[in-house]
């Protein structure tokens, strides 16, 4: 159980509202997750986290689908139970197929294994990789 | 300084060489880096690391470019400094622009912040997030 | 569920026990929990943890809330439910109010998105951070 | 070597400068380090990172000092060598004491063994530990 | 629940039905664990996985018992509750007794302390750790 | 560089020369690394670190040798370059081979990537993993 209450939108002040109205207004979607009603304790870190995920997640040099996907790459390498959940579906929205979920887990499982092997066999880095 | 020695092509064994060929013919590039150089000191573990990296890093559902930055973006999450040198080099040369680089540093650090804001904030899972 | 046991007061060894007094009359408190109660099993570590933590955590030139808040981000940090789970409740006990502790998510947060953005942008440190 | 440039005052563009303005006007000092330098190659980030940074590290509820320690706290835990360094300096600057960072130390390398311990021996969260 | 199904073997085609045969006969029991059955949605990913973990598991020059407990101690440090669970039951199967948990435990612990304290301390490499 | 001085045995207190007299007998060398020396400019720090050590890396249940490559897996593991270097000497030291060190590297990296697949694949414990 979360130390925090989930604000729900009756509940909330018109700060917290105005976000959540955003959010689903962004989104195309009423559904506010348990992330945005535990961070709205603290207003300021929900307008916080909102603007810049707002900002970074949108369509840019890179499409929604693959920063979708770097985001869920990042939270399986990190084990975050809770962020693993609802970015795999949040990427399944967007178009990730099971064929591309599979090839995503066998990068990120590759890149932590060889992580460590460079780290363990000490490999010193190439200068050709230094070089501007 | 690593303390396993890099092999070179001239002193490889025929198994090493047969892998440094392949590499290279994959890689369409003369050079060898020494991740692989100094992965050759244990043959068998050179062949599984280079054979399941041709397999996993092959254009699929998802393309080589993509691939290449999911593995940037672990290997920045775990500040894995010969992995990040390396690979933003091979990104590049896939085609990965500045303005690419800079929207994927955005995503993997968003995601490293709010990775730990949902388990500081003990966020439950929301039940949408784990029906199959 | 645990693999190991929770040794409670009633079927613990003497040298157990003495720690578990301890621990109580340190504390001010007649509640061991399973953390403690799980060593057991193996009263070496039980008695090295507890005079480790007993003497980490006394006051000294950082006051016990402090501590208790470096010990959340850090475990924060690390993703740890239990950990994050027991430190928290302690901390509150300690004078921790809801403003300080949304305060402290917002700089773990912070600290783990910039820690990244060092590593990917690949940042030499500055030589003044060096000199001593 | 970084790949990316460090961008110096006299060479950036009017937004860079402003946000250069405002870290040595906060700051109370001329220097501004590679890390800020380093990221004005995106204006963008540079200013959602300082922008943050600025908010999050200001006097509130927890006092500057014990801010600058939570983020050295992570920093460690995260072994992230520029923000190590960085972040000692900066945290000497606001007060923090040899014992006091020895304190913290003893509480960063403890808390990151019994995070461990407690996942190894797969403790259970006490039930007072999740009611609210 | 995992997003994945479990593919059970007589769900499952003939590629995957021969791993599982596989899994059976060198490990000398019928179970398959849930692992196995989620990675056999991408029945590529279980071939690697499963021939990696057949050759890298074997007995050699380790026996299988350190194989294990090296395993076990990685995951506990990574804080992986599926992997703790499942090779500590494994260890166990291959002769771990708990005086010999409980000093696994012990070094994990350590080494996460001591590894951070050589960080936030900046400790330098000596000399004569880096010379071949 | 260090922020901390390295403390040579002629500039010690006479509390930090007990410590480094005992390394010294412990570890049958007359050398004390840059580990050491640093943590004692906080004696407190300086003899639970060493006292702990002492008693978790002496013979037990499980051998020095076998101790030893689990703290360097974990450090590995940590991508902790110092504690990396200095293990693997200190392993070697103690009996490990060429062919025990390729195969701890290869557990370490195939845990590592497996640990992630588990998180990603959001693979559920089985239920005989964890009744006692």
């Amino acid at each position: 159980m979360a130390t925090q209450q989930l604000i729900e939108y009756a509940e909330a002040n018109s700060e917290v509202r105005a976000i959540y109205d955003d959010i689903r207004a962004t989104r195309k979607t009423d559904y506010i997750s348990n992330f945005w009603k535990v961070l709205a304790n603290d207003p300021t870190a929900l307008k916080r986290a909102w603007e810049s995920t707002k900002q970074v997640m949108a369509p840019g040099a890179l499409d929604p689908l693959v920063k979708e996907m770097l985001y869920l790459a990042v939270s399986v390498s990190n084990q975050c139970p809770y962020c693993i959940a609802s970015h795999t579906v949040a990427a399944r929205k967007k178009g990730m197929t099971d064929a591309m979920f599979h090839e995503l887990m066998a990068v990120v499982g590759m890149a932590n294994e060889t992580n460590r092997l460079v780290a363990g066999y000490q490999v010193e880095i190439d200068e050709r990789f230094t070089s501007s």
